[in-house]
């Protein structure tokens, strides 16, 4: 079994340089350790038409989840799920459930003034026809799950705290079931005093007598005198964290061996 | 004159959630500095047919900029250029200008053994047709700019080093003169003591007011006791830093005068 995840950040923050995406980098590493494989990260202005096209792409490259981040929130340029309704075909309507958790929600902060649902609070439960709320135990505004064909959709608020909550609570399991067990090991080594283009083939070597292992190559700073660091990473997919760890450490011996037979 | 950018990030390491993409950031918060407005970032695996997808979307989007990050480098699994290639239709060949700035550059930095200009290093200065090397002031892998119809890709290493540098050095430029010395400036400032949802009509109202200003809100840890921050964000981009700070200002004050019209 495979699971293959697409996420989708919205955000004009991201575009302008004025926030560091550490939700994209969060989620891969979560998805991946979960077994599942992200296969792309796209970045987008808080724009419905823009929305709309991102996701209908995603939907067309039949992975197994969306997930998007941010444009969930009450004000007027929170604009996720109408893009995902325009690009589903599933109208927005009221959802009786996401209402009920975003009414608790707000009773239970005790709002100063008398609790009113007004229209931006009401636009928190108003999602695609079909979908379920997925609660949110640290904030107002609920994820949401649309399911489309195969594909499951999943929209988290871009509050980090907030985004990995619901994550941990909800997501993370779906991810794991889908993925059939599958883990991610991963392990590096640096090596000093050989430019990253005389490492090339020796990676390749490697990787052709070890081949359920991905190495790659990170150079720390660029080729300098001899004395640049690279870093080795190897990673490995298995069905048992003690396999895929098996993987990774016999091509890392067979990585130290063909390094010190050309040295 | 306006001036779009897409950003392609290279590298399995941002999709297994290893990396944090600080150049995307990095390259996105340059690019608004200078006047351009990135549209789209992605970022992707070390894979032939998945870059030349991306690009081949990005080149029917009709931006004035593509620029890639990442995959110039000598070893096997370092594909941009390839990837470009194919969407592209320019077949990879030696570049005689980026084959003497890859040799001058490994001549500085004398490498132990004699200086050999093995396979992988070829491969630096292997070039889609009719392509330009853009020097690389503090590493090996030359940047590539290459002219497809009115669109400029642009490739940069993935070391941030290395990119910054090269971005700095010539890329800059060709955006402002572009963006017609567009300008972009930003200011923010902290509400606390009310939620998110009650501030929406308000900041909705100050954008009418002001519709050259573009003003968002970042709750930084959801909606709690009444007590919750939010940072309004204001920005503008205009001719002259001048002209867009007095609208930036304009704005803030608009909303300064809201907010104490209504507690």
């Amino acid at each position: 079994m495979s699971c293959s995840v697409e996420i989708i950040c919205v955000g004009n923050e991201l575009l302008i340089g004025k926030t560091l995406n550490t939700n994209a980098q969060w989620l891969a590493d979560q998805i991946t350790r979960f077994g599942g494989k992200v296969t792309r990260i796209t970045e987008i202005r808080d724009d419905v038409p823009e929305i709309a096209s991102v996701v209908a792409e995603a939907l067309k490259r039949k992975v197994d989840f969306i997930i998007t981040s941010g444009g969930l929130g009450p004000t007027f340029d929170d604009k996720t799920l109408q893009g995902i309704s325009r690009a589903t075909g599933k109208r927005l309507k009221l959802n009786p459930e996401a209402f009920r958790l975003v009414r608790d929600r707000y009773r239970e902060i005790s709002l100063p003034k008398r609790l009113r649902l007004t229209k931006p609070r009401v636009k928190m439960a108003t999602l695609p026809e079909g979908s379920s709320p997925i609660p949110n135990p640290v904030g107002t505004a609920p994820g949401v799950l649309v399911e489309y064909g195969s594909a499951k959709l999943i929209s988290l608020p871009g509050v980090p705290k907030e985004l990995k909550a619901i994550f941990e609570r909800s997501v993370a399991e779906m991810i794991r079931r889908k993925s059939g067990d599958l883990v991610f090991y991963e392990s590096s080594m640096i090596v000093r005093g050989i430019v990253e283009s005389a490492l090339s083939p020796l990676i390749d070597r490697v990787m052709q007598k070890n081949r359920e292992v991905y190495v790659k190559s990170h150079p720390k700073g660029g080729e300098g005198r001899g004395g640049a660091l690279i870093e080795l990473h190897f990673s490995s997919t298995e069905r048992s964290v003690g396999k895929a760890r098996e993987r990774v450490i016999n091509a890392i011996i067979d990585m130290v061996r063909t390094l010190s037979k050309t040295r």
